[in-house]
């Protein structure tokens, strides 16, 4: 598609079909696009941008915790992914398989990372050998690949980027700690940044990540009603350290196996933001990851070449100096209303337009993304008034979301108000349940819907009472919802 | 090995055994290490550190001349490939094959990139239509795959880490303008950021990247006599886009073919640190790109903890809050002096020594790494002398390389002389070649030089005279070594 077709077409309503909606943004904002390989995309520009302010913003508290980056190879041998029985049993279905080399079939096919637990396992087995060495508190940037049956754009795609941190401790209360620090930071990082507020809690062992002792996670509620999993954090405990042998010797000179977590976050982030504040008019993004938080359009009348141009050049330059991701947007092929809709559909939060009668009053019309509000303010307020207002709309994005999920989320005492709220309202449900798994296999069966997490101030809050589903004795509030 | 024998053993000189001193360094720094597969290496946090300096002060000059980044898929189908004969002629037997998803065998199987011109070209085709559309300026980070025969860390891996630029441009001109441009920019990188002075020139037809028009390189000089490239700029012509059909309505409405480059710098860049700069203690890393810029060691006798730690702390904190990456290195279980071949063993550029003396003169003992040499300075301007040090060593490195270069670059011009001073001194011989590629074959084979670089300037340099090789008239004034 050129240009000049790109903005022609209205995307579909939300409401109408959300799904649509979704895949409509991420190709007309130029997000991402497929490729003729099934579940591969592309990450465009505009993408990647706002992958790269996620990256340096949850790079910061993966630093500031005292973690250092690494890179592990893209391959592991076969024999490494079954040393843990229940993570070969739970990624061989997904694995992409390297079996060729140049002209050669290798003795051992190697498969592209689906996690790296295996082949870290490794290395760190032959690293540690004292409490001295730890703890590792590891990090790697990369790339992974899951061959996955169904596939969409940020969600769930073959191949993703992520982060995957792996930390090895003397004691499981440290491991333990490690876990919900770096869950605290997760779920901050999404409140802060994406302005998406999120739960935080565990998983059920059904839910659990495969080799895991343990998994905590976060879940956000989309604007559709659907839970999406932002991130998870696992105690390994000594699952994999006793898989791979990754002994040191403690404090009283014993050889003990290790205590581990691993925890990740990944491109579906991206996902997130437009899911959790797009609307009709297109993506809606919060300024701290937006790549172009202000976009600056001169009216294009008249001489304005000569009137409004130098002036909305002086504006750029001074919104820069004062720290703005600012944009002039000077294209001459474009007219102002077109170039305005194409702003919203990438969902720069903030538009400042400058035409003939601003410039003779000295002012600009600021015009907010997320609540399409105009308001005028003299130029030579701007580099503080603009910095202000992105505040303000990141501040207003999370409370909407906070609105939303604090609407969308209902205790239900009965199985039939379970049923009732996840088909007609949809959201989170909040319930008390039994703690089989009979139950958790029957809600999921019956209604689509699974345990998202289980809150971890949970022992205190619940009480006592009934299982939605078989009516037992209860002592777990668990959250459910349908999710992606 | 625990972190208690890291140090024990001295590595071995590098005139000694040039490669076994090169390993030793990027174990006994933690670099690097071996995993099971052979030729993929992990790159250890203290590696990936200097990679990380690498990757922001290289996207800085990528972005500061409008290029921006974007993710491509991993896996390349081998149709795409084949696209381009010269091109899958020249990558196939390097590449590592996916024949599997999950249990299934693929239909086509799936080559993990070896370089991204197929995919990148097959998606070109689908965003361009228009000369509007042009130049595309993109640049990626990404990992590839090559299965490379013989293998060393950092400077020929099965895997390494790279930037890969993929351009597309209305003209020839345009697309020789961009190819040089990014030449130069990898050459005031090379010389600004890692000290090491490269020259920068055109590639044979022989030694040109599978597919290109004509591939320009930077070459650099490694202390053991060898050249290294640093980096390549391709001028793809017309090849790709035909071969993908990547076409574009021009200013006067006719379809043509887009003109293309690529170009591309790895964590090779690494090796060439330690090659070009360390000694028999280790590394030598310049400043700019040292993970760690300085380290305090406070002299650790009697009560030192209460006399000189509080004011080694004090230091640490000046110097961090002046911008410099500054440690404190307060371990007990280490000695002072075991310290310090530590820290030279991983090459940090400044060494500050605080002792009961110094504190009792209110002042630090500064050694620098390059040149072992030490000086006092007072504790209050340090904040003022540690900043203009490090640019001092900075500075150092780069001229020692530079005369290096220099005095290691020599004219021959006969074959006599030109097989003399790569037997016996090593370096660059510059030499009048004919051009043809027999003469380029039979240094080759009988020398084992090849022609690294073709200097741009060449047409008004050279003059006329005999070339080495054949004798016969030749035009083309050429730089010959044997290479990394």
């Amino acid at each position: 598609m050129s240009k000049d077709e790109r903005q022609v077409k209205k995307i579909t309503p939300k409401t109408e079909d959300f799904s649509r909606w979704y895949v409509e943004i991420v190709q007309k904002a130029e997000l991402a696009d497929y490729t003729p390989m099934k579940g591969m995309m592309v990450i465009r520009p505009y993408g990647y941008a706002i992958w790269e302010n996620i990256q340096r913003l949850m790079d910061q508290r993966i630093k500031a915790t005292g973690h250092v980056n690494a890179y592990f190879p893209l391959f592991i041998p076969e024999s490494f992914l079954k040393k843990e029985a229940e993570h070969v049993a739970g990624f061989t279905p997904e694995v992409a398989w390297v079996t060729m080399g140049g002209k050669e079939e290798l003795e051992e096919r190697l498969a592209v990372r689906p996690t790296s637990e295996a082949i870290i396992g490794y290395m760190y087995s032959k690293w540690i050998k004292s409490w001295r060495d730890l703890p590792i508190l590891y990090n790697q940037w990369a790339n992974i690949v899951r061959w996955e049956k169904v596939t969409r754009p940020f969600l769930r795609t073959t191949e993703f980027l992520w982060q995957e941190g792996h930390t090895c401790h003397e004691t499981a209360e440290e491991a333990e700690a490690e876990t919900l620090k770096v869950l605290g930071f997760y779920k901050e990082f999404c409140e802060t940044e994406l302005a998406i507020p999120v739960l935080a809690g565990r998983k059920t062992l059904r839910e659990k990540f495969a080799g895991a002792q343990m998994t905590y996670a976060i879940e956000a509620l989309m604007s559709d009603g659907k839970a999406l999993q932002m991130g998870t954090s696992h105690n390994l405990g000594q699952h994999f350290s006793k898989a791979f042998d990754i002994k040191f010797e403690d404090r009283s000179q014993t050889l003990q196996y290790v205590w581990q977590t691993s925890w990740g976050t990944t491109t579906r982030m991206i996902g997130a933001l437009i899911m959790a504040h797009g609307d009709d008019s297109g993506l809606r993004l919060p300024p701290r990851v937006a790549p172009i938080q202000a976009v600056i359009v001169p009216i294009s009348m008249g001489n304005w070449k000569e009137s409004i141009l130098p002036k909305a050049r002086a504006v750029e330059d001074n919104l820069k100096k004062a720290g703005v991701r600012v944009s002039l947007d000077a294209r001459e092929e474009f007219t102002p209303g077109w170039k305005f809709s194409e702003h919203e559909m990438r969902g720069i939060p903030l538009r400042i337009e400058i035409g003939p009668r601003d410039v003779a009053a000295g002012q600009a019309v600021l015009v907010r993304r997320d609540r399409k509000t105009k308001e005028t303010a003299p130029l030579d307020v701007l580099t503080v008034k603009v910095p202000a207002l992105l505040d303000e709309i990141q501040a207003s994005l999370f409370q909407e979301a906070t609105k939303f999920l604090a609407d969308n989320t209902r205790a239900a005492g009965t199985y039939e108000e379970f049923k009732d709220i996840l088909e007609n309202k949809k959201g989170f449900v909040t319930s008390l349940w039994c703690g089989s798994e009979s139950c958790e296999d029957k809600i999921k069966n019956e209604t689509m819907a699974t345990i998202r997490i289980i809150p971890l101030e949970n022992e205190e809050r619940s009480g006592r009472g009934a299982c939605v589903c078989c009516g037992q004795e209860a002592k777990i509030l668990a959250y459910f919802a349908r999710a992606y």
